[in-house]
């Protein structure tokens, strides 16, 4: 087959190989640590990287690399302590993907930076092209918004000018279990969510991270086939950080939709009649839900979010079994 | 075909993929700009990266990515400027390398990165796995030495303490000529090198780059199969730039094989009858020299350079019809 190459708008690169019909499905992405424990952070950044391979349905991944900028200001003990337990978290998390991590670079620089490569050869059947919802599929969420407010909100616990600003809101107490919800959610992989659009015949999907749940709406819309827009009715954010987002008043802006997420879940165009069964398949294999959280209208390829949409509060202990 | 995952010890990473027998073999590097010209810069980083290909005697590379580490220091304006050229002499260097540039990241940090991700999928005996080096082979290197002295030299012109110090065995104008012909090196591409370790039977190779001439040589001997050596008898060295590192004391042990190379040439093991015929060959379809620089001998699996090698002054000019 002579596929062309398939444009920009993707997570992922999709380049045609000069062998048996097959594409190579390539991406990368590093950025700045965002939470205190080193192994998470590794096993975040790696599930943030082969992200961008699971929203287009590709399961399998057949190489990752690690791409690891070491602070100047840590010391050689700091360093020493802390390096081997972002690469073990990054391995581990690659382990879970199905891959190995083959080789990487390493350099300083004042700021921490840590990312990665993934990629994947496979058959045109094995990835889904993200431009084909059609007017009365339904969009389904796969993880819960809210994941920076968490972070910023626990780091505020340490600075009483900001903790000011939300203690009427939240407790300290919320506050813990947000940001480890926030740690779990991250740490995820959006494997089982890529393994079951094909189950229930996707029509394309985008991962939610920098650009905010819209952001992320709005790209995915732009490079639909057919005329359709996305109108979005529910979100769910972590337990009680919707508040915390309103407390900072337009800070986060993620009832807006443009609160950066890191890790974030899929968004999959289903069909309406395929998206219950998707979320309840979900949550039987993995103990996460998923949410309906919009539907596909005839439009100009745009997203929206109406107005007053609906939160729905996502517990901080969801797993059966989990001890927070 | 079943081949176990080929181990650490070479430039690349092979990964057999589960399709058709093939192979993923990938690389990445980043480092910091070493030269003043954004465009050779981003050339440079590119063949850099794809260099780790051409080292396992691959020739096609299918895709790249580039990941970019802007520097806060610089404001918008510089930005605006800067990345785009670097971004071009990227792309210009990976469309020589007949690849295409799908993707990327950038971040910014105080000090400025750049480099990248080379990929291929190919079959087995589009690869040379190095580590078959025979006594009685000898060593062929494909670029001169001495890119860190000149590219250092050329900055200490603004810097009269330094400049002192190494005025008395290089003019001005000597300076200025190793550092074009230190660009002009290092934004080559290896390319033709590998097509041509096929033609001549090559038993592997390494590319030389951060750890220096007898860095890589020592990593490429500690991983044959057989019971040698390799014993390094000439230096070849861009012009003067032997007599500028001798000025500077032990700063570069450059006569010790240790001065770090970007995108430095490939070191290749290669039967000693068809020596002379690849440097020749590479000569005529290149116009650049390449030089026989030692010998396989039985051994423990080291590397040396003899006491008093032969340096080679390598002139500026050396390609017909170039301006310098």
């Amino acid at each position: 087959m002579a596929s062309p190459r398939i444009g920009i708008g993707m997570d992922s690169s999709v380049t045609p190989l000069r062998h048996g019909g097959l594409s190579l499905v390539q991406t990368t992405d590093f950025f700045y640590p965002l939470v205190d424990d080193p192994y998470m952070m590794g096993k975040i950044a790696c599930s943030n990287v082969v992200s961008d391979l699971y929203a287009m349905g590709v399961t399998e991944c057949d190489n990752m690399l690690m791409l690891l900028g070491v602070s100047t200001k840590m010391t050689e003990k700091e360093r020493d302590v802390v390096v081997p337990l972002i690469m073990r978290g990054f391995k581990d998390a690659a382990m879970e993907a199905g891959a190995t991590v083959t080789g990487g670079q390493t350099v300083v620089n004042p700021w921490c930076t840590i990312g990665g490569v993934a990629t994947t050869v496979c058959q045109p059947n094995e990835y889904i092209v993200p431009d084909n919802a059609v007017v009365g599929d339904v969009l389904v969420l796969t993880k819960p918004l809210g994941t920076q407010v968490a972070v910023n909100a626990h780091q505020w616990l340490d600075q009483p000018e900001r903790w000011n600003r939300i203690k009427l809101v939240v407790s300290e107490d919320d506050v813990r279990k947000a940001y480890q919800r926030a740690m779990d959610s991250m740490a995820r992989l959006n494997k089982t969510a890529a393994r079951l659009m094909h189950k229930y015949n996707a029509h394309g999907a985008t991962d939610v991270t920098g650009f905010g749940l819209l952001g992320h709406a709005q790209n995915l819309a732009r490079h639909q086939k057919n005329e359709v827009s996305f109108v979005i009715h529910n979100l769910p954010v972590i337990a009680k950080m919707a508040a915390v987002a309103k407390a900072c008043g337009n800070m986060f802006q993620l009832l807006q939709g443009h609160s950066a997420e890191t890790s974030g879940g899929l968004l999959i165009c289903l069909p309406r009649e395929q998206a219950a069964a998707y979320c309840k398949d979900i949550e039987k294999q993995e103990g996460y839900q998923a949410w309906i959280i919009g539907i596909v209208e005839k439009g100009n390829r745009t997203a929206r979010i109406i107005d007053k949409p609906r939160v729905i509060e996502v517990p901080a202990k969801e797993k059966d079994g989990e001890l927070w």
